[in-house]
């Protein structure tokens, strides 16, 4: 059957079916190729998503994903003492969850694609807007994430996809390159616009094709319909099966 | 784990990941409560659909879909000696084919929820520019589907679905109530727009909540964050599992 491609993450996975989303133009590129399961659990952060791992992905599955994007250190680089210090996890904590996450799927399958994904960079104006949208002035001065401290949190994730010989994709500096992205591609500061999730797409879809996910290159599940007789269907139908 | 929702049909469902597509956003809808799943073939008929239904819906799986969207009939109704005769399907036929996908469904899971959905109308004048775009002069000038004969292939799939008891979206009729469907609904006379995808979206959401499927009523798949006690994150995830 269809090969699964599982997108792992908190929030920004979870919407990455809204329209224009990452998730979902994934899902339009593999269409008949291979399917886009979204496993993005909004708010959650490395600590927590552990807890997930053997639900997710059994042990001993006949069938585990081909490829899985671990997705996650948002909320794990919320500070302490600010408004969303309960998300927040220790950034040497947040690799060793991210290394437990990679020796997991690796466990399931030696052979599955794992790519890890940074945080974005957080705009701490569109923030503090955001706060003030929620709660007035009763909104903190100080912004519950920074750009800086999601940075180190970046480079924690690249550093230990070296150590993994993983393939990564650096969206905090992937974002920043681009003149005008605290607007262009975060809507609240933090979560993606339809242009900030054309970016992850784009460097998804990269990565896999460089490591030989190309959806050109996968096979239809079953025959094109331009290769049906309609005089005697069965026979593509018969052929695939041989094939397979 | 997470149940499945299978969308099953031609190119209109194949399509339906596309940004703005009816699928994407029953996923997002969906989000952490059912899986949407793609199983569009685009150019099939329900001649060659019947091919796929052993390999798609396994008899004796131990986790069937929670719902099947079956919806086709737009190549079926192909015009006989005309461009695209090679998927014509007559329309009786069509009929009992939707039947034995149904009874197969059924047999797979008598509890399975099943949605037939008619074609949509046709825009002729769409097609004949479509075919113009493509074939320049030599584009034929009888239209290779008409309206009329779209909306005889949705009444018998309406009929079916009464004779069956299932509940049914007829698209034909529908979007049709619409001034102006023809381009507002349809972009090549066939396939939908965004517009003509937000119709089936909210058809299907409205049938599928009509038969207790609302996903507003259905449970997460995992503690919502705001339950995760920071202090003590495993006691969410225990309760859970105890609850399940």
């Amino acid at each position: 059957m269809r090969p699964q491609i599982v997108l792992f993450g908190d929030s920004i996975t979870a919407q990455s079916f809204r329209s224009g989303g990452w998730g979902a133009d994934l899902a339009d590129t593999y269409s008949r190729k291979a399917d886009i399961v979204n496993r993005g659990f909004g708010g959650y952060n490395t600590r927590w998503a552990l807890f997930l791992l053997h639900h997710l992905f059994p042990l001993g599955s006949a069938t585990p994903p081909i490829a899985t994007t671990i997705f996650f250190g948002a909320n794990d680089a919320a500070l302490s003492g600010r408004t969303s210090e309960r998300q927040h996890v220790p950034v040497d904590e947040y690799k060793e969850n991210l290394r437990r996450m990679v020796q997991h799927l690796k466990e399931c399958s030696p052979t599955m694609l794992i790519v890890l994904i940074t945080p974005p960079p957080i705009n701490e104006e569109g923030r503090k807007e955001y706060a003030r949208s929620l709660y007035g002035d009763m909104a903190m001065e100080l912004p519950e994430r920074t750009n800086e401290t999601a940075g180190i949190y970046a480079e924690k994730c690249v550093e230990l996809a070296r150590e993994l010989d993983l393939p990564s994709v650096n969206l905090w500096s992937k974002m920043q390159e681009t003149e005008g992205w605290q607007e262009k591609f975060l809507s609240d500061g933090l979560h993606l616009t339809k242009e900030g999730s054309a970016v992850v797409y784009q460097e998804v879809v990269r990565v896999f094709s460089e490591s030989c996910l190309s959806a050109s290159k996968m096979p239809y599940d079953f025959p094109h319909h331009s290769k049906i007789d309609p005089a005697n269907p069965g026979k593509a139908f018969q052929q695939q099966c041989m094939a397979e």
